[in-house]
């Protein structure tokens, strides 16, 4: 295989950013007002904002679009100033990953039909952003030269079982001194057993969800493996973009299946290769994923954002606005202080913060959702 | 000794509340500029007006006198209605309760010399309180008829290390069926042990820090035992009452020796007598007290005010105010919140609030005190 470094091709390279999601795990200061991608769970900028800037290391501004439930326009437009407001597509309902895909396809293939497209979701973690950049570089030169859905994969750091992990086969090339793989299998929340065999097998990656292809090959996927939503995504592309054919629009958004890329495409395609990223990844999951990322005082407590006084209390995760956050005596808990909830949560238990979400649903206590 | 009713005597009774104590051990709820007192911690009521409703039981409103700090006159006639503007006596600088007494006994003695003083905290929890109005009341008879410095006692609970206990002496009388013992001695918070041998030797009580006794017989003691106490309340006494002379009054109540009554009189007169009391009486020392006397949850949390919602979470003392308190496998914390500042605290390291105040005082963070 020639090798080819990306802005040496003829398509065009897009940056599809995905910000629609509604995520619960990171209440209260996650809500359906104001999710996750839109915090500053990591320092001074949002997820979305630090995606943005990481997509523009790749393309131009005019290059970068993002995807989102149109009732987050507002938020993203001043969230993401670099980005053109032509190029924030609005998502009318919220149909999943494989109908947003489809959706930037669609939109993307009429200014370029031969263009590729990087999948981004925009609520993950991120280091060593350089050699991010080169990872997806090398997908891109791949899938510019063959019909393949790759996906970025991660060396896995430890057997995490919230992960999901790729088998990679067959090797296919190298692009710039790194090989590229065929994936063979995709496996998703492993128990622990498997996830410490699959680290000692060596040929495991986590799937980081972050996707590149070109315009045609995901279409041509969607025909083959989701037929209901190719004919939905066809019936759509006449009324794009059209603000008098916005209610046709909605109406036929809202009837595409609901189905992720990954289980509606990823997992079912024959033609899924792999580069292997050795960057720092996380998709953030929940609360204790922070204390990795964020400096410590000097008895390991996180603080991210207010103040924090304290008598003798250790390995917390505090969060506040304006608010100070005063602890005596305790340990391994993690605080979270919003405008108008107080969150105290046993770190081990910050999967539960799903749970306690759906208690004040059934309360009808709608205005904490 | 004749046996005498209240009422049935000339002379008046007046009672005192004493309400300018700042306190911090109900941080963050109790500040500087609303402490203790103040604050509705058991229910709908404040302490003080809980104070001054037991108080009414007694006497007219218009012998109900109120002392306070002069920052918290607005505070205290907006709490206590009821109480006339004219009976709420201002003190210029908290000179502990020594002077507090003195300055209530000067101002009294001009209505009535002969009149009794029955001296109440303002922030201490009293149940069954037709008992404690009887109790009150033999300690007004005794009183009436002898040069006794009366302190009401309380049928110890437990071996509480932090109150004070008092040992009865001699049976000086009965009144309304029930005995009146000379005071022997004080011993203030005394380790396990000792408060364990107190209780075991049936004679000794819990020092209610409420008192009875004829205002010549209080101003006496005070000449006898803090005669320099006694010469600047003389200084006081003719500019009382007069606005012209305020400023001289606050110069001259500056001055006073800064002692409390319990150490300065009563640990140190002769003429203490007590009457036990078959009440409830918590001097609610600090958050865990409140867990005792107000309502719990299925998981025996105590909420009082805002709103509660957790998963699997128990035992917790949570004091709310507009917010929700969300838990999540929490168990024993102490969990307040108040308009800027949220404290989370081990339930047995309560008493660790006042070090932790301290620690803001250090940081200068004025704002939260």
């Amino acid at each position: 295989m020639e090798y080819h470094r990306s802005g040496e091709n003829c398509s065009t390279i897009f940056t599809v950013i995905m910000a629609g999601g509604a995520g619960t795990r990171f209440w209260p200061k996650s809500r359906l007002k104001n999710p996750k991608q839109f915090l500053k769970l990591l320092g001074k900028a949002s997820l979305l904002s630090d995606t943005v800037r990481r997509a523009l290391m790749l393309v131009e501004p005019q290059r970068c679009y993002v995807l989102t439930h149109k009732q987050y326009s507002g938020q993203v437009q001043e969230s993401i100033p670099e980005v053109p407001a032509s190029n924030i597509i609005l998502e009318p309902a919220n149909r999943d990953t494989a109908a947003c895909v489809g959706l930037a396809a669609i939109t993307l293939s009429k200014v370029d039909p031969e263009g590729i497209m990087v999948v981004m979701p925009s609520d993950h973690y991120i280091g060593h952003e350089k050699t991010f950049i080169k990872t997806l570089e090398r997908a891109v030169n791949f899938a510019q030269q063959n019909d393949y859905l790759m996906t970025l994969g991660i060396k896995p750091f430890a057997p995490r079982t919230g992960y999901g992990y790729i088998a990679c086969g067959e090797f296919l090339a190298e692009e710039d001194f790194a090989p590229v793989y065929h994936v063979d299998a995709f496996t998703e929340k492993p128990d622990q057993a498997t996830a410490i065999n699959f680290i000692r097998q060596g040929n495991y990656l986590w799937n980081s969800g972050i996707f590149v292809w070109k315009i045609s090959s995901i279409l041509k996927a969607i025909s083959l493996h989701l037929p209901e939503l190719y004919k939905g995504l066809k019936r759509l592309e006449p009324v794009l973009g059209s603000s008098e054919d916005t209610e046709m629009f909605e109406k036929e958004y809202e009837k595409l299946p609901r189905v992720s890329i990954d289980y509606g495409v990823m997992e079912k395609a024959k033609n899924i290769g792999t580069v292997p990223g050795d960057f720092i990844w996380d998709d953030v999951g929940s609360w204790s994923a922070l204390e990795k990322y964020l400096p410590k005082d000097e008895r390991n407590n996180t603080l991210n954002g207010g103040k924090h006084i304290s008598v003798d209390s250790r390995n917390c995760i505090i969060d506040s606005e304006a608010k100070l956050i005063a602890t005596i005596g305790v340990e391994d808990l993690i605080i979270i202080q919003s405008e108008d909830v107080m969150l105290v949560c046993r770190k081990d238990r910050d999967q539960e913060v799903k749970k306690l979400v759906d208690n004040i649903k059934k309360n009808g206590w709608d205005d904490y959702l």
